[in-house]
């Protein structure tokens, strides 16, 4: 592979340099131990498999592109391992409902076809998920708020495969599966085959994330990527994509990915296959979201004495914010008095720097291919300057996203048995310590205590009253949640 | 014109028979005295120019295709006249940015494109804004939840014109222009290019309305349907296709159809040119939304005597729902308890049965154009059985809906200048009267009274305190609601 020049000026931002990792000790005693890693990504499930967030204000602060040190991952069991001259030698088929089958080498992929490349902002499902497990444990492990990640990816697009392969009438569906043998079989999904055509919705078969190849824990070296929608549905290393009648029959593909109605309990959930198989409860398209990343956590703010003007008058507070199936956020709001007041934040898209790339620009052998979309598959930034003297008189700072399609993020949660697609505002509480103001975010991730959300269950509040579990006078019935 | 059969057995709904209409009296003296119509529909913004709707029985009774009779129309102006003989010869263009500019009699645009029809649901955007009103009167009249039909359209993918054109490169929109002269000019609005074009956006230029010409008021000759996006995109008595590099500079495109952030009152919102021109605040598809139609407001219903069993014993509470977009309603629920919990209703989608249409299908000399297709562009219906019981014990019933997207309707309103998009829970009050229940919804259409908002909001509540005005202890400071 050539090594692929990208320091000549460009119009849109280019991904910040990534750094040589080795094998950290932790990995050495599992089947990952051929994988180099970043410290600093935050354990969500123990040593092995790898699922991992980095730090919220880590990712926050490496901007717009993340680079693989610090890109999210969900790993369900084993990473491949592939030796570098194997790569080239990779095969996929494409097969199943077509009049064409073939098996392609990725030789074969880059040599043959047009090369794209683009942004796209990944998210797990399980995204904010610590939330829901403090108001009731799901059957999912605890996501913080930085499951969430945005890189260039390189490759071609799925249509140009299925061109090829010409899919039979009555196809409606295309599953991926990958290399990683798991205990129910390989991992596999499906998304529906008019998706996979249209290309607004920019499905790619990629080999490159920010210009590298992939790096093992991102699909080395091929995986889908399916820009707007939950990261689950991007299989990564992918051996075989199939074309056919009904949704994907994989395991993975009917328990996972999945909101269940709320009064279905992980208790309930396990007798239920006609649920689980309902596709109407399948998730695909990424629901709107936002965070705030700034105050982080345990962050404090001086206040100004009347003899002194050290402090500063105002606050930047900002965060992110994204959409699903390509659908803009067009406008974030913030509140400092639970709702009866919201005030717009300032919003920057990145993303649409890419979109004035001249005609016939090109980036890691990818036509940078993004002027004719309007789809936005990229997170973006907000910024509220708010004066210090008005969060001093807060108690918190909730935030809500809406989208062009104008639903709004909901004040309250839709707790679900997988605990996915967790979106209601995001709360971070104000607290008062002399001339310091303390900010308090709902969760921290994984087992690491911290958050209001912990300390109102522990004082007894019941987090599902609608108040963010602070006492409703009147509401003395609404006692502590039991944990079934 | 032949008049076509449709009489055949068919897998779908076929509309219901329209029948013959005269002129009104009180369209007498009007411009539209040329236009028949049927009495029942309810006149929301005086005589003069003609905004309708069903009553909202009537509409659900008629099932889940609407006939001319009982559809929606929401005009800004004067109906243009158009004799039975120019219909074929009604000229409209396809002009702007584009290669080969051309004009198109009706008869060409049958004789040399492909027809298709498929149902599709229009909405308009101010559908159930008489609740905005209560809250706080909005720059827009006051629609009940009856603002939507469903029929089945026939004409010619915009597509297919565009692709005859040829847009230039740069060009990012479609204008639409219609024959309606209005105070500010013809009516004019536009949508991206990007869709326009898309097949899975299902645009289209069309003439017939469930098989019969279209009525004057729905566009008679010919007019624009957007499946999935507010009414007031689909441009009726259309003259004029334009090419654009920019969105329109129509006056009903930028004063209208847009939710402004709700702090911007009617008073501000007079001199902010600059915000009404930001396309993010443009609404294009409709957001989810549901509705209950039974019980009906007013409606009663006895609870039974220890001493006779005459009375029910449960009662099947049902309405619509819609998504945006194309985006399926993927779930429906229902609370008795404001949202503590929430029970599944039942969905059809009746929109289902003309994707079973056999291959090469035809409906009113159209191709039946479903079997490909993954959007939902119609409106479903929801029911639940409740215990009378149950009902009895309840001080409301709300609903509501949630979008493919994961993307459910908020608990509260937003609120905006023009009053447009209002989707919060939709909540009928039970009253308890002896051994009856009446129930109540939120209001009624036009200047018509009744309902509890209009109740609350007299007796002194606050309708956006949270809990639809209903006394919250330790609220007190939040008295009445003061209009401005």
């Amino acid at each position: 592979f050539e090594e692929l020049d990208a320091e000549r000026p460009r119009v849109y931002p280019l991904p910040p340099r990534s750094q040589p990792n080795s094998v950290l000790p932790e990995d050495l005693k599992t089947p990952d131990s051929h994988v180099p890693r970043d410290p600093r990504l935050i354990r969500l499930t123990g040593v092995h498999p790898f699922n991992v967030e980095p730090p919220l204000s880590d990712l926050y602060d490496q901007g717009f592109l993340t680079n693989k040190d610090l890109h999210y991952v969900r790993n369900h069991g084993a990473v491949p391992k592939v030796q570098d001259e194997d790569v080239l030698n990779w095969e996929f088929t494409v097969e199943g409902m077509v009049e064409a089958p073939f098996t392609i080498p990725l030789r074969d992929l880059i040599a043959e076809y047009e090369q794209i490349t683009y942004p796209a902002t990944l998210v797990c499902a399980g995204n904010r998920r610590k939330e829901q497990n403090v108001v009731r444990k799901t059957k999912g492990f605890s996501w913080g708020a930085a499951g969430l990640s945005t890189a260039l990816w390189t490759g071609v697009s799925l249509g140009d495969l299925l061109a090829r392969a010409v899919p039979k009438r009555g196809a409606r569906y295309v599953c991926f599966e990958g290399a990683d043998k798991l205990p129910n079989g390989y991992y596999g999904t499906s998304i529906k085959l008019n998706w996979a055509t249209d290309p607004n919705r920019g499905v790619t078969v990629c080999y490159r994330m920010n210009g590298e190849l992939l790096h093992p824990d991102h699909g080395r070296p091929v995986r889908i990527i399916i820009p707007g929608q939950i990261g689950g549905r991007s299989v990564k290393w992918l051996k075989r994509i199939i074309v056919t009648k009904e949704p994907s029959d994989n395991w993975y593909h009917i328990y996972d990915n999945r909101v269940l109605p709320t009064p279905i309990d992980p208790e309930a959930s396990a007798d239920l296959p006609d649920v689980w198989k309902d596709e109407r409860y399948a998730i695909y398209d990424l629901n709107t979201n936002s965070a705030t990343c700034y105050p982080a956590h345990d962050e404090t703010l001086s206040l100004s004495d009347e003899d002194e003007d050290e402090a500063p008058e105002s606050y930047a507070v900002r965060g992110y914010a994204y959409g699903g199936g390509g659908r803009r956020v067009t406008r974030v709001e913030v509140t400092l008095d639970k709702g009866k007041s919201w005030t717009l934040a300032d919003i920057r898209y990145p993303e649409d720097d890419y979109r004035l790339a001249p005609e016939g620009d090109t980036l890691y052998g990818g036509r940078m291919d993004m002027a004719w979309r309007e789809t936005c598959f990229c997170w973006c930034f907000w910024q509220l300057d708010i004066p210090v003297a008005q969060l001093a008189g807060a108690s918190d700072i909730m935030v809500r996203a809406m989208d062009e399609g104008l639903m709004v993020q909901p004040r309250d949660m839709y707790w679900s048995v997988l605990g996915m697609m967790n979106n209601p505002w995001y709360r971070v509480a104000i607290h008062r310590q002399g001339r310091q103001l303390r900010f308090e975010h709902p969760t921290q991730p994984a087992l690491i205590s911290g958050g209001w959300m912990e300390r109102v269950k522990k004082e007894g509040g019941n987090l599902s009253n609608g108040f963010w579990g602070e006492k409703v006078q009147g509401d003395e019935q609404d006692a502590v949640e039991q944990e079934p």
